[in-house]
């Protein structure tokens, strides 16, 4: 999506250690008419996956979940980040681990929200070791529905989780996939 | 708003404690459908009070804001909840004590999206003793800016949160009014 490129040029700023922030338009604050297009874009790229519900984690996911809901006209369910391993009720959890944060957080959602009838397309704004989004699958899977892909906002190639998720056989798709990140710039991978 | 009371009805539980679980709908799971009716409500009440942004707290505010966002055609802005008191950086922060977890919260948000300029719609899921909303009305005059009103798709009424904000000035407008929660059923307050 050459506007998501385009939008990180402008606006994001590369900070040391291989952040990139977008808290202008993406997290943080919104730009709404961009959000509807990452929402448009999505739809557009999983229009024939025959998905019945969108699925994300708390808190960033959830503007392009709600977004990609609308184009797509289907429920959105968030997991929660849950700290602490008292995990209480009828739930699916996984541990997952924060490479920005550098803590575990359980990932938490109430079993009644995922069926095994369900075709779920995964959505997060970031896509980077893929540990998210690998815990997000797990607890699809653990519901014994089917995950018919992947759609993060920005994926940091350099980082392999995406690559990784793909060999493994998932759909996965990324609206800009930076390959380098230095203080000289931002270089994407052609798609 | 009817439906929210009817959905209230519909599938809302009541938990001892004054607990009202509507993760089936609200958040959780979010039925993107009734999710679209609540933003052209709040927009339909909002529409001549000249608000530039709208601003919540992560992350059930999240799905209401983007949806009162593409309903109003402006630019969302959600604060950050952060554990401890090693705030970082450029930023508005206040703490908030959580009724539901017992535990408090700072909220954040980064100085820059917010300025003396704007007009604020504040926004969130749930309105009861008001913590949330009177943190992020004080973040709001702490920049500057301006409130021009709350908006809560539920409030419980009878922990008085939300009338205590109208009697210090604030139009604070609440899709459903909870007066009454028991076994036995809910009263909500004629509107």
């Amino acid at each position: 999506m050459k506007k998501m490129e385009d939008k990180i040029l402008a606006e994001g700023k590369v900070l040391p250690g291989g952040v990139l922030k977008v808290g202008s338009f993406l997290n943080q604050q919104v730009d709404i008419r961009f959000m509807k297009e990452i929402g448009d874009e999505i739809a557009r790229l999983y229009k024939d996956s025959g998905a019945t519900k969108i699925f994300t984690i708390e808190a960033s996911g959830i503007p392009i979940a709600i977004s990609a809901g609308f184009a797509m006209g289907l429920p959105v369910v968030y997991a929660k980040k849950h700290k602490g391993s008292n995990i209480a009720g009828d739930v699916y959890s996984v541990p997952v681990k924060s490479f920005t944060h550098g803590d575990t957080n359980n990932v938490v959602v109430t079993k009644e929200f995922l069926s095994p009838e369900d075709r779920i397309l995964i959505v997060d704004d970031f896509l980077a070791h893929g540990s998210a989004l690998t815990g997000l699958i797990s607890i699809v899977e653990q519901a014994g529905a089917t995950v018919v892909g992947c759609a993060a906002a920005i994926e940091k190639g350099f980082q392999n989780g995406g690559d990784t998720l793909r060999k493994e056989g998932y759909r996965v798709e990324s609206l800009a996939i930076i390959d380098e990140m230095t203080d000289e710039g931002v270089v994407f991978r052609k798609q």
